[in-house]
């Protein structure tokens, strides 16, 4: 299956894989620069979902609203391919009808399994994208983590060129694998980013994580320092000011060729109303790590999950998710390597 | 009346009144802490909301809908009081139907003043708030800035203890008179806030402004540097880390007690829609400058108002209104005088 050849980061804290009740995989193809990423919460988790950008690709997001019937979700997936790989949630939810996982409808089960796209089309070989089988090969990898052994026998061979990895990699994985920014004085002058997820544990245990795929047209700024980290590249190392280029350049743009897509979770008890709270402060995260942010050439969309758990304040959660998203947004530019005739931060910036 | 009494920021480069097509003025009771802010538009202008504190006072937001009929506002009234306080758009109103600017209904005009209203009843005299009159005599310092002489004689005589300032103010006056931050260890280590107001040139002329009350719970932080301006107050002369305090201590605060509301304006084209997406994208701005913001404690509204002009592209209309609001809200700490029992951040803070 490929397992274990996909770009790891370094040693590190925690990332969302330590919230209880759910698990992680992604698939990718390194050359065709694409993949997808799989949250699985197979025993349902409450879920929101807050779209700030304006060029959004996604699925089964209406039914998160507060008023909507279906109270828990089996998975989240993030992936590459534009709207085409929103065909990776078919795959999910193959793997998980044939485990028996899913709202019960009398007949049988319908796995719940929302999911948000970027545009990864230009980067690599775009008649390649994540489709349903890449989405069950995803979702093979979080189940094994999820059932420590089973290695799931029906998710079928990896297609070819298609390899995995697991909660802990970062970079260029999953939905990351094609993933750009700085591309505000065009494509040719964006940096490699990727995936990145972080986590923080409150006092009294619950943990807070985030994962996100960092393909933003703006820059990625590290708000401890307001410094400039990936942006649009000068030929001596540096970065222009996005903003500048913004409002000297901006027809350079593609409208819809961009987006940040994350998942942030907890495991505490979350009505819908709040998951989808959370979820609307989780984007705070985004406006502090890139800029700008939310533009029409963006579909910023974040989901957030609630595994349940002993209950916490939806402002104590909504906060630190904004906080562990910023930090995982600033990770996944950090651990990405080049690909795609592109550099990364680590090879052309002038800092880390 | 009291003019030109209110305290006054430094010289200073460009405020919100640089937007062409507007006008500003200020009402405000410097020992009961309150006061109202008015925008007016007398030419109208295309408006958008963004409401994303999860405690707001609002009027007349419904019908900024990109669906909804009225394509045009005359005001944006921005006010203290609590919800009692959204009773200064009746002043102003009024003030606008005698002059006849408003909607033409037949039998008149129906003057669109959409408004927000922050808490600041538990600093100076709870019971003084921004009423109709405190609304009218900020429309007639505005109006007096629009027309140039006109000293809107009908504007009655200014209730005891009021009195105004113009566009230049910023600190202790207006919605921002009462203002606070930094209010996650309680009331007590809290911080004098107030109004600011900021604005850029674009190179084609086009300047977009922001004018901000600035009443967080959490912290403002400079995005330039990620330090902290004004929070909780150490007694060391630091501050707290507001998101430790957050997650400690979350009990501590009162829901509802909180907001930061502000008006974004540009002299271009926008439709309704796009008006409401510059909304949606400013409130990056308070993201960047205000941590934790857009809590369940906060009631963060955003207007966005276009008083027309050559046609700029809606991303670059957004991403320069975040920054500017981001600046306005520093501004706004920076220029704050102490009040109340509590000190400002150039009083208290280690830095400034």
């Amino acid at each position: 299956m490929g397992a274990g050849d996909a770009a790891e980061g370094a040693a590190r804290p925690l990332g969302i894989a330590a919230v209880p009740g759910l698990a992680v995989g992604h698939a990718h193809h390194p050359t065709a620069l694409t993949g997808c990423t799989v949250v699985l919460t197979p025993r349902g988790a409450v879920c929101g979902v807050d779209v700030r950008g304006s060029a959004p690709g996604t699925r089964e997001t209406d039914l998160l609203a507060p008023h909507n019937l279906v109270e828990a979700v089996h998975a989240v997936v993030l992936s590459g391919g534009s709207a085409y790989g929103l065909d990776a949630a078919t795959g999910v939810m193959g793997f998980l009808e044939a485990r028996g996982i899913g709202l019960q409808v009398g007949v049988g089960v319908v796995p719940i399994v929302p999911g948000a796209v970027l545009f990864d089309l230009a980067v690599g070989d775009a008649r390649i994208r994540p489709d349903a089988r890449a989405g069950r090969l995803a979702a093979s990898v979080a189940w094994r983590a999820w059932s420590a052994g089973d290695h799931g026998d029906d998710a079928g061979e990896a297609p070819p060129g298609w390899c995995v990895a697991g909660a802990d990699a970062e970079g260029n994985v999953g939905a990351g694998c094609g993933a750009t920014v700085g591309k505000l004085a065009g494509p040719a002058h964006a940096v490699k980013s990727g995936l990145g997820t972080a986590a923080r544990r409150l006092p009294d245990g619950t943990v807070v994580g985030a994962l996100v795929a960092v393909n933003a047209v703006g820059e990625v700024v590290n708000p401890a320092t307001g410094r400039v980290i990936a942006g649009a590249r000068r030929p001596d190392g540096g970065y222009e000011d996005s903003l500048d280029l913004l409002i000297r350049r901006v027809h350079t743009v593609t409208a819809g060729t961009n987006t940040t897509i994350a998942v942030v979770a907890a495991n505490t008890s979350l009505t819908k109303a709040q998951a989808n709270k959370v979820a609307q402060m989780a984007h705070d995260g985004l406006a502090r790590s890139i800029r700008p942010v939310h533009t029409m050439y963006d579909g910023d969309t974040v989901f957030a999950l609630a595994t349940g758990g002993r209950p916490v304040p939806v402002d104590v959660i909504g906060a630190v998710a904004a906080e562990v998203l910023a930090e995982a947004v600033v990770r996944a530019v950090l651990a990405a390597t080049p690909a795609g005739g592109l550099p990364a931060c680590s090879t052309h910036g002038l800092e880390g």
